[in-house]
């Protein structure tokens, strides 16, 4: 019997280090996505952002945010205790114990899957602030955003604070980690202003394309697999009957809800544009995966496609909206984790009981207030300080020369420096 | 020991979930060795398709063609009745239960298995009828192939229909899965003609080379990585001793038999053109993986790379034999899926005792001609309807203009629409 | 009972498999690394070698290298037998006899895990000897070098040679798989000499630029993702709480050493060159993977980030140095697998009381020492015979027309053969 528990823990321990393996990998998806979809001149700048962001990402979730996130011992249900650096991992005896707070499951591995989480939610802006901010200022910013902005917002919901005790349903971060991300990203773009040329003097906006749209659709197609182990992973066990039934229906549900974001934008596309826009069918897909993280259990699979199609849908207007409002957003990063992340909360009551709009609401209100509010103030007191913008000339020669003192293509773009 | 039987249930559902997440993968791996083996002005159609179609699949193999192919009371062996949308999940109490029929592993996970499987056999036709071919109807032909064409085949075969009966093997489905989205795709190519310039009038058959080999290599690889969970996951159950060996057998099997096609193809391309082609050595290693797909548990290591040896030898005789009959392939895909299929299916009786030829035969007949008559009248439907076939002005220009309003890569082609 | 120790072994095998297949993965990495750091002009050659060397590890190796690395009966712990082809895999009754020697986990999953990690050695050469070397020249090394150089000095340490019996710490090859590749590759880098042009006349040291940095970067991510098998599949075992808890602390371990390098390494890299140099980073969080290769299960994961740290900032310099030295290395490749491999090895004793600095620099000695010998050895035969390096005139139009007759983006580089 206790060969039985321990190898149950170790099984529990092994899906969540894979899981956790394929959200790490999803930092390789936004660095494709983000770089398929800037010009070829911002494009080794947003590469050397996403790995830096990553690597921050960890360095600072481990030293602050992690132990901000799942403290030992929390002050108050709306502030933390720190506890310190991980410690040690459970012994044989306190798994062996049996009861309901016997560890079933690695500590390191809890840690490995919730680092990737955060990096993420960093990754997430990366690319709305896209092509004209200075590289070490938005690195300035990962720091906070990762040792603290995040991880607080996180207590509040998976650590056990207030969220939590309200009701508040987030499977596995429609809100903590996306809408969370995109209102970091709403504050930079907000205070950094549009690209030059994005919206001409009499209000119209202008297209620019991406320069690599194939980087672009593996960057989405990454994204898809790496959210099987950030939905899959959020159910926390796998180890009995009930729980790999859970496991497998939030991956139908995951790939589902995918698919009909794909077809509502691919769909809605061709009706306002005329065209299958594949940056849009990217970009649905994103949407259904983030309208039905917020809960991809409870739902039935054709309602959980649902979710999803109407994720495609909203995220096509909510794109055009935001270029209407000159909110320059190069990748549609807003769009996706921020307008979709609040569809994706109030979608929840319609299949998971226990969830009420008055909490989703309320959770969605208080993710999108403090991490706007406390990013608007850390990208203000950087805007003041070194500054957030490249220089015109150096945002007309793009940022890689500037900024990396290498290009991206060095062979393919005759037209280098040309302001395309 | 009922704790014991659930953590089986438990791992035996985490193998599924974790190889239907590496054959989702492989769209990704599709997508990527379509895209590089076109050419610029054509990019951005084919990622949409590859997208699109995934989707597509996701959501009629879930409404339709799951209940077709794994039907709850079939009405034949030749005909499946049609249960109702995927149900609940098994109890606790149903596996508990115990005897030959307990279900072993979640009923998602295996939705989620299978509906993977259907996206494969259709990205094997996209690449087929690039560069061509209207956006819109093929995704209309998608809707009928993952309904309805591919879950009947399917049935007959692995949800007990009579291919079963006559002791038809096909393991992981080089006959159900490659050959069936070759026999489809030819049915399209015929339909459709050839590119415009491909074939001179003097017979000459000039080579219209792919834009991006890096991106081709890398879809092949994925491919590659993708196969270990299509052949893995195949044998249905990891959790004891001769079923861990066994998956344990397939994993090295489709290793050796891919390594097997890349050498045969390399060395075959050296002796005919003289050159190492890269292209050869790509189709070499999917070769190898298609022809070990039918039976990658009964051979030796040492056969199975001959297998792909084999695979890797035909697949280069295959692409010049099409292009004499002016069969215009733009990526290999028939004589990869479906030449090589067949040599797969004809392979298995040398190593595993319980197939004979006749059985083989008969089961490859029945997959092609169904197939391919199911689909050349679907094609010809969509044909004389809509029609299949773009503009020769759009053809010219490129069908990333044409059907998506957008282009792949704006800022890398001087010559676009160059018709190079 | 003995249905659990089958269980146990079903989980041992399947997370064999998903480790392998991790590591499977990293031969796609290095083939983008690769293609994105040469020029254009070379970049289809070095993606045909990645996937021919790649094929010919899987075959020789099982023909030849793992008989030898793993011998059934040794002759000496300096000189392994011969034993035959790979056999049956374990029978039930093995399993459970019970007893330390009682195999837990498939024998085929220990080939398939051992199989790719010959490769990743073989890897790592492609990219040092690029731009210049003949393709067929460089297959017939990875014959000798897979069947026999790099399973030899395995045996001496894995195989349970003289090494092992020495106290020499190599957990998952910073020295049998890092230093190893890297020794054979500047054994070929002496013989075959630099780039035209990468030296000039007066000692300057010219930058020759990567074609393709998304691809490049990607290629990283990849290799990030797949260190997880890589390291953390060499535990060998998963099936108990501690067993459990030692992989979740590897995965962890190895994480936070590659952001460490990342993050040390673009700081050096602006403090060195002013600039946030993409290169650099990547390189970085290499580095940082390798050096916690030989050890990353005793350090905390504090420890773990400061020898990625170290990692990283030696990098840099290794490769300013070996410029200086006039050792031409395209990718960067003896600098993050042999200098920092080195730093991996000696790092050991710091956090593994069972590691000596005296075994440590035995075993680095002697892997260094045996591989550039032999190395050496086989690239004279070869130089001498058909010759290493491509013409003059090849070198200048790139070898992907000479040896590969193809381009790998015919359509993006409109200065085709400008010898940028």
């Amino acid at each position: 019997m206790e060969a039985l528990t321990e190898l149950s823990y170790a099984l529990d321990t092994f899906y969540f280090l894979v899981s956790g393996a394929l959200v790490m990998w999803m930092a390789a998806g936004f660095a494709m996505l983000e770089a398929g979809l800037v010009r070829a001149k911002n494009t080794a700048e947003i590469l050397t952002k996403n790995v830096a962001l990553f690597a921050i990402a960890c360095i600072m979730y481990m030293l602050v945010g992690y132990n901000i996130m799942y403290p030992g011992d929390a002050v108050s249900s709306l502030w933390p205790g720190i506890s310190f650096l991980l410690g040690a991992d459970n012994s044989v005896e306190a798994v062996l114990a049996g009861g309901d707070d016997a560890p079933y499951y690695s500590g390191m591995a809890d840690f490995f899957f919730q680092v990737v989480f955060v990096a993420t939610a960093m990754s997430i802006v990366s690319g709305a602030v896209a092509e004209r901010m200075k590289l070490w200022s938005f690195l300035i910013f990962a720091v906070f955003m990762t040792a603290f902005i995040y991880p607080l917002q996180g207590y509040w919901k998976w650590g056990g604070g207030f969220l939590d005790g309200l009701g508040f349903q987030d499977f596995a971060g429609s809100g903590v980690v996306h809408l969370c991300g995109a209102a970091a990203a709403l504050a930079g773009v907000i205070l950094l202003g549009a690209r030059k040329g994005k919206y001409g003097p009499n209000g119209e906006v202008r297209a620019i394309p991406g320069a690599n749209l194939p980087l672009a659709t593996l960057g989405m197609f990454i994204l898809w697999l790496g959210w099987f182990g950030f939905n899959g992973g959020s159910e926390l066990k796998i180890s009995d009957v009930g729980e790999a039934n859970a496991v497998a229906m939030v991956f139908v549900n995951t790939n589902m809800a995918a698919a009909g974001g794909v077809v509502a934008a691919l769909l809605t596309a061709r009706m306002v544009f005329g065209k299958a826009d594949l940056t849009m069918a990217l970009n649905g897909a994103l949407a259904g995966l983030v309208a039905i993280t917020a809960e991809p259990l409870a739902p039935s699979a054709l309602w959980a496609t649902l979710v999803g199609v109407i994720g495609g849908f909203i995220v096509v207007f909510a794109i055009i909206s935001l270029d209407k409002l000159r909110l320059d957003d190069p990748v549609g990063a807003i769009s996706v984790h921020g307008v979709v992340g609040m569809w994706g909360l109030l979608a929840v009551p319609f299949s998971n009981e226990e969830a009420t709009f008055g909490a989703q609401l309320t959770g969605l209100l208080v993710i999108l207030g403090w991490t706007f509010a406390a990013s608007f103030l850390v990208w203000l007191v950087i805007k003041v300080s070194v500054g957030i913008r490249v220089s015109e000339e150096e945002e007309y020669e793009g940022v890689d020369i500037g900024e990396c003192g290498l290009e991206a293509y060095p062979e393919f773009t005759g037209s280098r420096g040309s302001g395309r």
